[in-house]
């Protein structure tokens, strides 16, 4: 097992994002050539890559528009693609939700609909039903999230006030044959979830929604009440005729990318092993498990005898109370290292599989057993950096920032925790 | 396969316990009998069943005093049992430290002084130096705790502000033999945290004291400071003379107690695995990384194929926002059934060791698929439970808190998540 820790690491995270590339990952589920047109639609932070994915491997005429994050275009001839808003919507995204309604519209039984979706499809699809305003929408979610709702109930009333959500954009498509292709980034990987759904039938009712808001003392305007009232309001359901042309193709998970991570150690001969790849919570709370369970490993070669390395995929949180620079991989990754405090053996990767840990540069960080003694040899002290949530800054002081720019996809965070003896 | 899941997870718990009883793991360590007098001191949660485990095998006569917490004590007939203050100490466990200290003088090495340390005895046995007040203490270690020192700096000043720990107890006893016997409730076993090493020898000094509160800017009155400033504040250094009589002996830490538990289940038919034995962190985040890890094996077979048991210990924290009631492991289970929703196939239990979980009468609680459903049904929501902190209302309201009283020992919280398919 001669293998260098770091390289080791990043290696592997290169073999995460690579799973999930959509060069590598679109072609081999493209659908057969249709009689009629082939029209290209999607949105997500995957949806620029997808598309030229597709364009690069597509025997015929082939036209469309797809909607992706700033900064995640890509090059493409013949499909249309425009960059939006994220995390937050903006104009640029609802007008081309409009354009991508309309272009799927009047098409034939012949025709072909390939509708390209990933993780941020929902903020960059945002197009509000008849009757009710982007602000509306707006205004609903923040109290939403403000509510203690949960994420499933956010999602019914999210999709019973939009215009495309909940197998909406399929249904416009009908009589055409539709595939989507799907590259989750959600706990669960449920198709109706990522993207809310635009081509995938909704179980639930616009009668749920109105209860969720009552609920939780929603106080939303008239015109709102009124839409979910109405049956305009109503999402598509399961068995609705108008989805019986739909394919639903998942072509990447965050699980796809672990395995193919673990595969990596594997052959280097450190033992994986996935914990989960959908772990939530703190980030640095997180963090003490991880710290734990690597401690163990060394100590007790529980839960596996070292060498080994501790795979986990999954968003986490930072609750910000610093003036630090960072996303919650940097953060997780520091809590680490204050955690392990230079504890030998132990190496350690987090970052982002889209490229960008937060809203910074980075897309994560790596970690040495002498990171923290590197940092204080330079005046960088990690606990004192940790209270001010400055895990970027930590990272980039001792050089140690994994820099790859957007991926172009998006298969949420990858964290891999190297145990030698 | 066929077991009871709540059963099968009570019998794991008690397994844990058990194999920290003192009533078991006490007599194979007693040493032989001495020549002259047998003195029995000690301090901790387990301090009473110890010294009542020393009296039933022990095979002369035998004197001594020990303290322990409030409700904790045992039935001796030779050795005096003083129940004091935990966590903040009181008069009582301050009498009984100096009462202990002389006991201890005077011997010879004819003599021998069986020490009795667990979990809580820091609190139990705070005897401030001379000079030095029990409010002076208590001011420091308030604004220690404050400060963001760790604990190994805390452990530093208060070693060095205490007549008693840091070697000193077994410096007293010399020229006899001392053999002090530990029960573990801290995260790497060190015999030199456990109850601040009355016994242990104490590798930092004095000056580092003073650094330490200088680092912190904590303002110490001036007796305190000319304290830190004299020999006597000293505590005893690795390879002191008055310590080679010491034999320290680690006889239940959390690791055996979790392999006890491993083994219970094992021989049901669950493979049992290991994650941490020292898991810290805030409970409901510990227990979102808990539930992850869960859902992995059903849905993956992955760290574990079902059915499987994951295990873990340590002590997670608490941020209390709500006015409910609950020590750390009803949070902790509370929250991981939130996050877990009714997830078919998974149970779980969460509980101290010591048969108090917090300050509340239960030592833990137990968490079935149906327990989120049967809450709701008689109106008890867990999401509303969580916000308040309030997880001892939520299984106490279904019946699911586990009460075991005070079992006289401890080795910090245990949980189990079983999984089946």
């Amino acid at each position: 097992m001669a293998f260098d820790p770091r390289q080791l690491l990043l290696n592997m995270f290169d073999a995460a994002v690579g799973a999930a590339s959509p060069e590598r990952c679109v072609p081999p589920h493209l659908p057969p050539r249709p009689a009629g047109r082939t029209i290209v639609v999607g949105a997500g932070k995957a949806a620029g890559a997808m598309a030229k994915a597709v364009e690069d491997h597509w025997p015929g005429p082939i036209e469309g528009l797809v909607v992706t994050r700033y900064g995640h275009g890509a090059p493409c001839r013949a499909i249309e693609v425009v960059e939006a808003g994220h995390p937050v919507p903006d104009a640029a995204g609802r007008e081309a939700a409009e354009r991508i309604l309309s272009m799927v519209q009047g098409l034939t039984a012949d025709d072909l609909v390939l509708c390209l979706i990933s993780g941020g499809g929902s903020s960059l699809l945002a197009l509000p039903a008849p009757g009710v305003s982007l602000t509306d929408k707006q205004a609903i979610n923040k109290a939403l999230l403000k509510s203690g709702a949960t994420i499933s109930e956010m999602n019914c009333v999210r999709k019973h006030l939009s215009a495309i959500k909940g197998g909406r954009l399929a249904a416009a498509a009908a009589p055409a044959r539709v595939v989507a292709l799907m590259i989750s980034d959600v706990p669960g990987d449920d198709p109706c979830v990522i993207a809310s759904g635009p081509t995938v039938a909704d179980p639930t009712t616009a009668a749920e929604a109105l209860a969720i808001l009552r609920k939780y003392a929603i106080a939303a305007p008239d015109n709102v009440l009124a839409h979910l009232g109405s049956p305009q309001a109503e999402t598509l359901k399961p068995g609705d005729p108008r989805l019986a042309g739909v394919a639903n193709v998942m072509i990447a998970t965050p699980q796809s990318s672990l395995e193919a991570a673990a595969a990596v150690a594997r052959s280097a001969g450190a033992t994986p092993l996935i914990l989960a790849n959908a772990i939530e919570g703190e980030a640095r709370d997180v963090a003490l498990v991880h710290a734990a369970i690597a401690r163990q490993s060394y100590d007790f070669d529980q839960p596996l005898a070292p060498p080994c390395v501790l795979i986990s995929g999954g968003e986490t949180t930072v609750t910000v109370r610093g003036t630090g620079r960072g996303g919650r991989n940097a953060e997780f990754l520091l809590a680490l290292a204050v955690a392990l405090d230079g504890h030998p053996g132990i190496h350690a990767l987090a970052a982002d599989t889209d490229g960008i840990d937060g809203t910074e540069d980075n897309a994560g960080a790596v970690l040495a057993p002498d990171s923290i003694a590197r940092a204080a040899a330079i005046g960088v002290g990690a606990k004192a950096r940790l209270a001010d949530n400055d895990g970027y800054g930590f990272f980039s002081a001792i050089g140690d920032l994994v820099v790859t720019g957007p991926t172009r996809t998006n298969v949420n965070d990858f964290r891999a925790i190297l145990v030698r003896c």
